[in-house]
């Protein structure tokens, strides 16, 4: 424990909830189709880490993303772990009928805050993709599945879009009161190409706990520019508790090549246990697979933790020359 | 502009002061020699930039660090700009004779709050080190030369020792109620192997803030585990207005092959002016300096927002397909 740490562990705001996406959000970026097998070993040994949530796949077409075409053979597959959550991502309710008959612990919604990110990314308008997600949650309400479903909703470019530039607050708060009145039970707010900085993430996230005190806020940023793991910060000193990652930072940007995509999950959970939050991760069991995924993907990773060891990792004193 | 900016523009204490240590601190770590030409010109260009200080080279044994075997040339040949300090580093009264004869704006001093780092770096306990350096500072005091020259110590292991693990914050006390006594102009607190985490910064910053309002305080942070614009907001978040970092992140770490090294400089002073702060450094002139390191060192570079461009860099919607 370090002597410095602040102590939080006693509190029950301490408690920090890490949705890991890594096999969602990451692998489908990947060029190269990482096998079943593959994906099912990767999430049990996620489950076995202790992460609240885990954001398995994604219920698209596997023409749209066939990184991620096996989606119903990795949700049959995998080993449901207690006290951990089992996310998907689904683009509609034919998307959403399809998970549901998989038992998935969330479903997971994404619109843009951004029109033309919206349109480029979703290939359609904004009221179009609002339309389609507001049938999702009747379909999961009408539904009654007897597997209870929670639906999250993720907002793509709250903090600026990068063909757009600036995104008005006043958009992202219009967005936010729909889904509210809709039922949901949690919200995103995404940092889809790491244009957040901490004042932004501050005043963003200020406004959202206490307009919504009763929603479950959850951050997702990207470190596309370096400023990551400080805008997590900036996020937890509002009073913000949950927050996506990704294992060794894998999720690219198709609008910055060469820059790193989400926070490494492993950076920001060493970051956060430093300062005394209680993650339920434990690190010994997630640093070899952050180590692992270099050769799983096929090229090298953005993470530092992993290189670098554990703050309390000593080192011998260096022979003299 | 960006909209949700906090406007801390107009007051006095936005403005933030940064040291360019690239081409010492980075350049000293360097496997191959950058020649004296590349030295003097990547210098001037960062002199152009606004930066606040630049530590330009080390007044070492050649022996030592053969890198910087050319510190007389190039303080000699580079441009001075008003407005901007010149530093260089010292390791003893001899260095600072050799020092001196070139003019530095200041001296810059260094040991370590750990024994073990101390003998590991510099080769000798810490009481000799602190004997060294006192005996600096006495020099410069009595040798009253006639360009005024003020005197900085760098701290190396404030927030934790790679060998020894936790260094006691009543180890800092002491070593900084030293230098206090002795006079020094100001004193920079060394995060040397990227221990930190935000709350212990935040812990330290506010003593040291508190303790010693008139010193001139500096923080030089490592991204060794991916937390170091963390920290940055942290210490500005106390207050401290003053910050170490090197072009592209260049710098390595000993003890952790393969993470990063030094805190990015474009990557910090993006960060700070996004969030409104007047670091005088424009980003337009500095990052094709960035841009232009990793073939000037040979390898490629950890900073992210010279791969990414700044926030406000918009790109064009993307082909449909």
């Amino acid at each position: 424990m370090n002597p410095h740490s602040v102590s939080v562990a006693q509190e029950p705001s301490s408690r920090i909830h890490f949705n890991e996406v890594v096999t969602r959000d990451g692998f489908q970026n990947e060029s190269v189709f990482i096998e079943t097998d593959d994906k099912v070993a990767l999430i049990d040994a996620l489950s076995a880490c202790g992460y609240a949530k885990i954001e398995v796949t994604s219920f698209t077409s596997a023409k749209a993303i066939p990184m991620l075409r096996d989606a119903e053979a990795v949700m049959h597959r995998i080993r449901r772990v207690a006290g951990v959550e089992y996310s998907v991502l689904v683009p509609n309710v034919r998307g959403a009928e399809r998970a549901l008959e998989c038992r998935p612990d969330e479903l997971n919604l994404v619109m843009s805050c951004s029109e033309s990110h919206n349109l480029a990314n979703l290939r359609m308008a904004r009221h179009q993709s609002l339309q389609t997600l507001l049938d999702v949650v009747r379909h999961v309400q009408q539904a009654k599945p007897l597997h209870p479903v929670a639906v999250n909703v993720s907002l793509s470019c709250v903090f600026g879009c990068p063909i757009e530039g600036a995104v008005p607050l006043s958009v992202v708060q219009q967005l936010v009161q729909t889904f509210v009145d809709a039922g949901v039970r949690g919200i995103t707010l995404c940092d889809t190409t790491g244009m957040a900085h901490p004042a932004q993430v501050q005043q963003v996230c200020d406004w959202a706990l206490q307009a919504h005190p009763q929603m479950q806020w959850t951050l997702h940023f990207h470190n596309t520019r370096g400023m990551g793991l400080a805008n997590v910060l900036a996020a937890v000193q509002s009073g913000v508790r949950r927050f996506d990652g990704s294992l060794g930072g894998l999720g690219g940007c198709p609008y910055a090549p060469g820059a790193t995509g989400n926070i490494c999950s492993e950076d920001a959970l060493h970051m956060l246990q430093a300062m005394g939050f209680d993650t339920g991760v434990s690190l010994p069991l997630l640093l070899p697979l952050a180590r692992a995924l270099p050769d799983l993907v096929g090229h090298a990773l953005s993470g530092q933790v992993a290189k670098a060891g554990v703050t309390e990792d000593l080192h011998p004193m260096p022979c003299q020359p």
